[in-house]
């Protein structure tokens, strides 16, 4: 099958720099989307159990967000208000207050430090180290924190970091969940160097952790190990940073990815799914007492992406007033992870709510079952160090039709490929 | 005059962190806006010569660009698209090259490195590296290129680069033009330490460069100090990126703002106004030959902010398909440049095309004219490193009428706190 | 007992800087030794099981040495040689290779890298990552490498690292043996981190490891942990680097610590007692094909210490030509461990050779057994990274009387504190 | 002439590192030495202008020094004492006190940081980050402060700098007096960027400065440059650090180098010439106010070396209780600056006391003239970034005849090579 039927090269091949690449994974040029679904210009559907890396929790131009969305553009609010107060960014904050915040006790002051994740990474590394005067951050073997020079040395995946051209400095890696086998008692090795002067870990400023590692492999930590990690943080006086910006706005069922574990991080980092559009927009919250900046120390200026704000206000009033989205997404998880069993891949299934992994013996395999699954009309793509796993992020707003479809495209792709 | 009647504290106050900066300024809630002008919550119009920091120079909401955007979110194109092909990101790469690349036969690929410039700067800074092997960066006295670890190692400001919280490496300052009061020719210092093996500066990888200064306080490089500085890269060695964020995009007149200086840098950033409706897009442009990337090796979730490709493609459409804005800019930098000498401040002022600066004696006075300004209905802020600078951005759509009006309400500001 | 009787503050106390350390442990003005003993300038011997911190493993002033040294400079032979080639280094150089690197095979080229140990780190530093392209250098835990900059970044210690000043980059610590409690298969996570490209470690240059640990505790790697490393190094393409500065020269047993394994490193670090009179000497070995060195690259003042020279090849002459002095120091661990562990110390005696440590509860106790130790006429000091380690590093040339004086003044000095 | 005959490759081409320099320089193998001149195996004679790049002020195996030395040694006194408290350390600590700090009112503290040159300046940056919290420290174009990692960050030698093998970070150069042929007053690059918040330079702990570049060319700086330069400091809160490794000692004409420009650095560096008879030793004298180490926060093996402390204060003793040498080496200088103003070279001689340098057209005209220099019996180098200038270090203790002898030998060197 033929998808993109050219005389020459396309403007893509001449004009977009080589680093493109979702673009090679799935050759075709796609035009409008709707719900779980992307069509591309010859209007063939794909069900795109990707949803943006996890930006398109609620699916694609979804109504409930559409509306405002039009209506705030075409009664002229304001688009571009870096960080001005706007009606706009009144509306989000109390409508966060109310949703998020509020119900859960949670003591945040809310930064909107640029509108990509990497820019909350960054703002949370600068808060975390001038809050303790440290420089040591941990981070976690297989994490992914993003792309600028700050953040990418929290990175694990090496052939990012060769991308900085200057060495990665001021972190540390720790083994993850279960990096080690279970051999060891959870942070064994972290509380060895933090209690031992000699050990050579200057005391860190902070620990950054996501409660399931996404571009790592789909890695869920156990909810003790994050509680054990909460507690080493606050016994070793270093701050908590958890990075949700793939696993929060209800990616593993609750709001913050961190709730199932009950623990309460010292700063907080979202972005993705928080407009609920595929707007870029991101926050870094983290406890009032720590917000020591000074006004415009960082800055940026996409900071205030109103209509961001708009559709981020839009999806909370729609979703996150009851527990209707959380509650489907937790049933969820189960028959998601009955129906990746049967497949009989190298590991067992792994995940939370819809976030799910299915780990094959190498990168090939799981490239071929995702390019299959692509030919077969389902967009799904790999991750892992060794591009091992296929991961799955299907829309939280999802049917279960388009649920069955889409595990069923999988599984023949796997077969296809076996 | 009270802008803000509460009975309490604000959301602003209670929720946003402390980091928040213009709302300072400008205490108000904005509510919508078009053209060039503001309208706060009580219907309060507000000229605006700040133009979302220079994102905005097609005004707000500008109807040449709203009406595609509205078609375009109305029959469901897609909003979030990662670095996917989609009809807006082809029709985006093929005006740009119809409109940008072509007429000026530049060989440029065009690189989408996340939604905003410390993401572009980031990027050129990773080719320029990877590309040479080396590690430092030059880049000038009083420069901004943006607040992730990176780019903030490139800037001058000492408040901004003290947030970083760990030592800024891999990057040497050189006098910007007339830094050093003409004393010395131009890049004396800097060849000097080229030529001299023992001079201590290890071989740049590049040298970046803003041909205007905007947060530095609005200082326009001359052309043939440019081009001294093309040929200084050139024979050298060293890459030569042009940060065209703010300048861009028909800031100074043209598009680019170095092709007044004839030069072709090999690395080019834009964004801010490259989506010519405040959206959140940036762009890396480099040379063909420099196209060295791995697929992936540098990505970002927000790299493919369709929406943004509409109103970017919109506005090339609407502005750059002849001269006509260009010439206009021009033009009336005389005219702005006549009627700011009129106002006796302690420097002439400065400036190109549509970016002007008008110092004062210190911090205090301009951050007055700026605040009285506002209580007169005009948006303006200071910049420079002592906030001595009052900055003017107008959008390039500004008015005849509005021009005038603007600067006349400037003038009384500037008479009121004398 | 008052040691030091004077009227006023010492000129140690008025003009020498506070970071003096020894002379607080030991308060009194020595004037000369011999043999094993120290004597004060009022006459009073100490029992020396300090030895310069093994600088000194054939005693003070052994007349073996002496003679040659005496005639050496009052003949008038060049003191001070930069790296001209001299006699005196002609002559070391052709007694090092007959008594040291011919017997054992060894394919070294010799480099003297400057005086002192951190000069020899340095340049084995410089080299590797010369060699490999590679910034990355692995120490482990409680590691001591000495007090330059480069060496600094590989010391565990934290007092220590935090005198830096700076942030200690390109390195990262593996825990040493039995660190982890034997919980864990030996460099499980080492090679877990090498073996996984998502694991954020960039591939180390080089491996920098100690045989014994001495500042750090007199903790010994057994000598199946050394092969697994020296494997590991060879299977990932890291240079192996022994650090023999404080264990080599016989310390525990054979001229190389590292001989009892079996292993082959790539580089070696000598010091301390090369010189075997206590004249600074450093050298720096490296496989043949490492010298990959341009002349003068790394270079130093004292690096061609002759009269040093002068020492050193009398005391290869007189203890390397036969294997007595390593049986004897083989013979005595027997002897010294069973005496340590009649102590009823907190843990077991560990040591090797000549070196040994006695583990206490706390610092505080450590501390004053080497106080009342003092008193009784015996130096010993304390290691670890809460100094709850007595140290003991006698002359390899302590008669079989001495060793049992020192041992029972240290049963005492226990038992006095307890 | 053939000055080596061999049959095979000799030990130092077999055994020694490639790193191996000045034996190149001068093939022969070196046996004694006396006063100004060096004798080599076959009893050839050299004259000695090079003094062991300034280790031998008082020229080889001074009398007045050596039988103290040996008596010390026969006497079996202390040769090892780490930082002790012995009779020899408090008699140099007495002497350097009545002969040097008193007689000057210099309100110093003196701190011994290991043996050699680089030990002292890594104390030093040590000490100057820690008692001010900032990190980055100034050093000059062309400065040259030693070869371990801290202070190799300081040196301009672009060769040297890449053996590091990791990027030089914490350090910024300035040019350094007359690097801008004049063009701006003194100062004004540097104190531009210190005044101005946006230059990008981070506040400086400390400026460390050569008096005379040694290995950087032979640049003496100007009086009144100096005293800028302290004036600066003073008003900018930076430390100032003299290193004055290679120029104090006398070689100048007064003890330090500084003392003409009446000027009281900080933190002063000395070692080379300080034991006065080539055995390793090094200091660190700082204002009694910033003594604010840790007992052992910096240590080092060699720091105490006994010997070198006899040498030193019989030295201080011979030379240093009257200004006989000081005058005389005053009075040399002009003689010396004659002599080679008639060599015709490519620039005027330059220098102060008895430190001068003759620039040539380019490093292979120098490189011939010490070559030519070696074959006529005169041992001199070449510095500077280009090898371009030929450096005059002859012993202080010079007599009359010696200078002649070697300013004529000298003079034939350079026609010879025309």
């Amino acid at each position: 099958m033929t998808l993109i039927a050219e005389t020459g090269p396309t403007v893509f091949e001449t004009v977009e720099s080589e680093v493109r690449s979702y673009c090679r994974t799935w050759p075709t040029v796609f035009e409008r989307a709707t719900g779980s679904r992307l069509f591309d210009e010859h209007g063939r559907p794909f069900l795109d159990f990707f949803a943006g890396a996890g930006s398109l929790n609620y699916g694609h131009n979804n109504p409930a967000l559409k509306r405002p969305l039009l209506d705030y553009l075409g009664g002229d609010g304001i688009t571009h208000g870096l960080d001005m107060s706007t009606t706009a960014k009144r509306e989000f904050l109390e409508t966060f207050r109310s949703t998020v915040l509020a119900p859960r006790a949670l003591p945040y002051k809310v930064m909107f430090p640029g509108p990509t994740g990497t820019n909350a990474v960054e703002a949370a590394l600068k808060l975390a180290r001038k809050v303790t005067g440290r420089t040591t951050v941990v981070s976690f073997t297989n994490a992914f924190h993003g792309m600028s020079l700050g953040s990418l040395a929290l990175t694990g995946n090496a052939g990012k970091r060769a991308g900085a051209g200057v060495p990665l400095t001021h972190t540390v890696q720790m083994p993850y969940d279960r990096y080690l086998g279970g051999a060891l008692p959870d942070f064994h090795w972290f509380e060895r160097l933090l209690e031992d002067s000699g050990s050579g870990l200057d005391h860190p400023a902070a620990v950054i952790v996501e409660t399931v590692q996404g571009e790592g492999g789909v890695n869920p930590a156990r909810a003790e190990w994050l509680r054990g990690l909460a507690d080493l943080c606050r016994r070793r006086d270093m701050l908590l940073i958890v990075d949700d910006i793939q696993m929060g706005c209800g990616r593993t069922g609750d709001f913050f990815s961190f709730e199932e574990a009950g623990i309460t991080p010292d700063i907080v980092t979202l972005s993705k799914s928080i407009s609920g559009y595929g707007l870029p927009l991101s926050l870094c919250l983290f406890r009032d007492e720590l917000d020591v900046w000074e006004p415009g120390e960082h800055n940026g200026t996409f900071r205030g992406n109103n209509p961001a704000f708009v559709t981020a206000t839009a999806a909370l009033d729609a979703y996150w007033r009851d527990t209707a989205l959380r509650d489907r997404t937790l049933r969820r998880a189960a028959t998601v992870e009955a129906a990746l069993g049967e497949l009989g891949t190298a590991a067992a299934p792994r995940g939370r709510g819809l976030v799910w992994g299915l780990e094959f013996e190498d990168g090939e395999r799981a490239r071929a079952v995702c390019r299959r699954a692509f030919e077969l009309g389902l967009l799904v793509e790999t991750s892992g160090p060794r591009d091992e796993v296929v991961k799955l992020l299907p829309p939280l707003t999802v049917t279960d039709d388009e649920l069955d479809e889409g595990l069923g495209i999988l599984s023949r792709a796997v077969r296809h490929t076996a």
